[in-house]
């Protein structure tokens, strides 16, 4: 996701984007449309009036904005697009603001394809005058900007979606294997079902990959797993009983184990897929 | 439903509806839009070609059938438009076809309110050629008839459409929840949910009744519950685990457990909004 934006920015002449990523291969597909590469982060970071940071984990980005602070300057603002919990939010503006540093939270919505072209919605969260001073650049990496205020109350939302999201994709998993055990056909299920109260983004978008075994990620298992469970902590944490969520987090996990983490989250139905064999033992 | 479906069918010149109903107002609010009042079940289908069967458990379903029996002809056919599981329904047929009489299970899609209209779709199946002689009177009670092939499979479609669609809205109140704790308003949480992978017909339907504490019965928890037990309980007898919808389950029987019964499944928020007391003690 983090290149995609960056390749986004630097196809416009408004923005000059200097890139660091671990890999080499990562850094080339930017610089190929006009970015300027770097060869470590104090480099990339020199002078720079924004800072955005795509991480995979919570633990890198609290690592990665305390190793930013010291390297950037009073005015600069560092802008995490990665999907993190509340908590972790919080705890990189309190860091940074104890370092009279600026830190947005904004997460994004949809997947690297349309952030490539400038089609996401964005999650913005934090000081409200410096959003203000961003909106340039959130109107080109973005499609429209929800701002919710606080950097706890943005991370929040992109956690609740993809919890909600998933679960809705772990519950048509288990319908379509009744459907399917009952004698009904996947094309008869998938017409009759879009006339329902069961009808969903997951069942226009994702049903059809589920019923032609089409495991390619679009959004991997492993990925919607970390942000379920990162959604399912945060409940915990405020004492929200999350039974539902919880156990479409559980498949996920149990998914992971099997081996189908890097496969888009329609795996999830080979959990529950009817077993025959197992019935008749 | 099946008032309504008595009056959409009353209200046409192609059909002589005769009705019972143990409710003497159930009866005179069909027989004003042009139904015959029958003083039991056996004065009702005395002569009948088509005895539609609304009724509110399986059992009922199987009892009916089987009083029924003995009381129609030859040529009638019994048109089941209750949600009932596939077993019940398989035994409906069986008794059916062992004295001779036709079978159709046809459960019904939507609401009371969309049936008035003929707004329905009808999830249908059976002999085939029964289904054929049918048509026109499908075609007067609903908008759309899906032919799912078996009652095994009509019967099934719909219980996992709602065993889908409730499990929607369980997860959407989880996730609401988590939301307005970390400081998200209700309407930037709706706004923004539109534009994500979380959407679904439940959250276009059911997610302002939610927000605004609006308990009205468009279709109760303990409807809700009977649905999804149904559905989890077809699962468990044909070997498919459904961690997922088991857990939205058990929060409907909770939901009924705490009074709720007669209140929408919206109300399953009430069940996870943060408890900050809990969390405090």
């Amino acid at each position: 996701m983090g290149g995609a934006v960056a390749r986004r920015l630097a196809t416009s002449k408004d923005f000059n984007v200097t890139v660091f990523d671990l890999s080499a291969d990562a850094i080339q597909k930017c610089v190929a449309v006009g970015a300027a590469p770097a060869d470590s982060v104090a480099t990339a970071v020199d002078g720079a009036e924004v800072i955005l940071t795509s991480l995979p984990t919570t633990k890198l980005v609290i690592d990665t904005v305390t190793s930013l602070l010291p390297l950037i300057t009073e005015e600069a603002v560092i802008v995490d697009i990665s999907t993190i919990d509340p908590m972790t939010a919080v705890e990189a503006l309190d860091l940074s603001s104890a370092a009279d540093r600026r830190f947005i939270a904004c997460p994004l919505g949809k997947t690297p394809g349309h952030a490539e072209n400038g089609e996401i919605p964005l999650f913005v969260g934090g000081d409200q005058d410096v959003i203000a001073t961003l909106q340039p650049l959130f109107d080109r990496m973005g499609e429209k900007t929800y701002n919710f205020g606080t950097v706890e109350a943005a991370t929040t939302f992109k956690l609740v979606s993809n919890f909600i999201g998933m679960t809705n994709v772990a519950v048509l998993a288990e319908g379509l294997s009744i459907a399917l055990k009952a004698g009904i056909t996947a094309e008869a299920f998938t017409e009759a079902l879009a006339e329902t109260g069961a009808k969903s983004f997951q069942s226009d978008v994702r049903l059809s990959w589920m019923i032609n075994e089409d495991w390619a990620p679009r959004f991997g298992i492993n990925l919607a797993a970390k942000d379920v469970r990162l959604a399912v902590e945060s409940a915990t944490t405020w004492g929200i009983p999350v039974p539902v969520g919880s156990a479409a987090l559980a498949q996920l996990q149990e998914a992971s184990g099997l081996g189908y983490g890097n496969e888009d989250v329609v795996a999830l139905v080979k959990l529950v897929a009817a077993n025959d064999a197992a019935v008749a033992s």
